[in-house]
């Protein structure tokens, strides 16, 4: 999608180095970083610079790549697999791809492994934007039937990020905004700030303005009230893990949205490729959730009246702080789960129905 | 209560000066700040140095008494009265309480008039305060209660600010609490930090401090996720405008709170003071819902690392943003109303049974 006119995917190999888009800088600033080594990629990933499930298991992918730049050597590749996995516990799709890239390497010679890899992390890229393009044109229905029905602009509301910043390309939840924006059907998104890091705000809100899609920030507080008064027409959010149950683990805040689209009758979807999807975990209880920094709530970085990015602190000096970063929506309040391969309910017998 | 470990009221008149504390300054200073003429008081409440609606209650009363001191004069009176509740358009305390004054002083000489326009002004906040310590007595009982079965810390989670702050003692939402922690029964509260002025942080969790009294800062998102792991044994929250029938209009976002509460079987109070109580509205949706500048949420201010108050803005520069101040919990979600005559239904019958 495009930044400033010009297209950009939110990672690229290039001449042995990984590109990414340095998301901790955005909206203020657009910084193309690079990544050389394997460690460069862990802390991508843990700083947050890469975020969203589908980019982090991308850059995952590219860790091993750039690992095996660094030191081709099998014992340092499963050591880089094992510190990738552990860099960030929620998102599923991390595990997914390094174990995807492990498995592909397995057995394989010195002189072939770095192709093999490079190959399979390119793979995981294009199955990905080719992923959320279909999610899109699968999403794309329901707006389009709800745009048919109400005559009027079409008025979504999203939580965090799950725009094509969150994956390579197009994004889950706003690949079907995308979608009916191409088409001509009038969309309006309702962008949750999405506390403590306003992905919403510093993300969602830019990528839809740079895409020219129609948009208002509001505090995550403020979607009940929107839907008590009808400004809601559907809800679509991402998620970082679904279990087979429909279970859907996602940015914190999320079941909160999911509660009052449920109580005002508004659809609430969720959008994901199948590389989200933990088959294992049957109890969402068992889904590791989480805890970041305090500082991540403390702080809040800026521009001030000269245009220079200051951090500074906004709570009493001497409160404490809890900072968790997922909560999980119960299936029965989700009213589909939107995937490459269709729009299924959220129970083990939708998925199955689509990904047996 | 305490700051400092000094006794403080919210508000207080001395040699022809009402004092307030400029709550838009906290946490960061702590001001003392002089309001001399009815614009001043005006002003504050229009930019939320005083806020709270037992507060600007108290402010629009002394507001009259610092426009009589200006100018002794009928008309003016009106026109201030009339401004006064203009000032801000949601808590039904303002109007109550200028209609209180205006009522006593209809027909009063002007010999008089500041003598009993003072007199009043007094007994208003007089009467907060004991409203609000028989709110703390009353809501004691359901926290003992809980103390009781648990026998553990118990843990309240609190939206906005109903603290001390936004009454002149005590608190509404608060008052059970401090009742509590006096009593020696440990409580624990989880502050949402309420976007996006952040009143659960700058106030809520500063006053808890000050108070001695563990607290923790949570997002707003975050309240789901500690009612689903079962961290959160009761909620506790303030109000702006009780409908009769038990509707009840407070801070943006306490309407999630409430379903997530309900989604958990968690009780979910409402405290307030009769004053708070509009008996002319029936439905919630002729209530005016303030919008406020969309500044409050594109910009923040706090301490930079020069401990120097900085404002920086933290959204994308050509964002659209919405600032809706309140929202509607409907009664069904509510467990009870903590009044200063007793606990009720938050119903027309529970409410007439109390103050017929």
């Amino acid at each position: 999608m495009q930044i400033n006119g010009k297209a950009y995917r939110t990672i690229w190999f290039d001449n042995n180095i990984v590109k990414i888009i340095d998301q901790t800088k955005l909206p203020h600033k657009f910084i193309i970083k690079d990544l050389k080594k394997v460690q460069d990629a862990i802390n991508a990933i843990k700083t947050m610079e890469v975020r969203g499930a589908p980019l982090i298991g991308a850059t995952a992918a590219y860790g091993l790549v750039l690992s095996i730049i660094e030191k081709n050597n099998q014992s340092f590749l499963i050591s880089s697999s094992k510190n990738l996995i552990a860099s960030r516990p929620t998102a599923i799709n991390l595990k997914w791809a390094v174990d995807r890239m492990m498995k592909k390497l397995s057995g394989v010679n010195s002189n072939e492994i770095l192709k093999i890899a490079l190959n399979e992390a390119k793979e995981i890229v294009e199955e990905d934007i080719n992923f959320c393009k279909n999610i899109g044109l699968n999403g794309l229905k329901i707006i389009e039937e709800i745009a048919k029905q109400k005559k009027d602009t079409v008025n979504i509301l999203t939580h965090c990020n799950a725009g094509w910043l969150a994956t390579i390309d197009w994004g889950t939840a706003t690949s079907p905004i995308y979608q009916a924006h191409k088409k001509g059907i009038k969309v309006h998104v309702w962008a949750d700030e999405t506390r403590p890091r306003n992905q919403g705000a510093n993300l969602t809100s830019y990528e839809l303005n740079e895409e020219g899609i129609s948009n208002t920030i509001i505090a995550d507080n403020t979607g009940g009230i929107l839907m008590q008064r009808g400004q809601v027409d559907i809800c679509i959010v991402g998620t970082d893990r679904t279990l087979s149950n429909g279970d859907v683990c996602n940015k914190i805040g999320t079941y909160l949205k999911a509660l009052a689209a449920k109580d005002n009758n508004i659809p609430f979807y969720v959008a994901l490729p199948s590389s989200t999807i933990d088959w294992n975990i049957k109890d969402h209880k068992k889904i590791p959730i989480e805890e970041r920094n305090s500082e991540e709530l403390s702080h809040i970085e800026g521009l001030d009246k000269n245009n220079k990015i200051q951090k500074v602190l906004i709570y009493p000096q001497k409160s404490e702080v809890l900072n968790l970063a997922f909560d999980v929506t119960p299936a029965k309040y989700i009213t589909g789960l939107i995937t490459e391969k269709g729009i299924c309910e959220a129970s083990e017998k939708g998925l199955r129905g689509l990904f047996k």
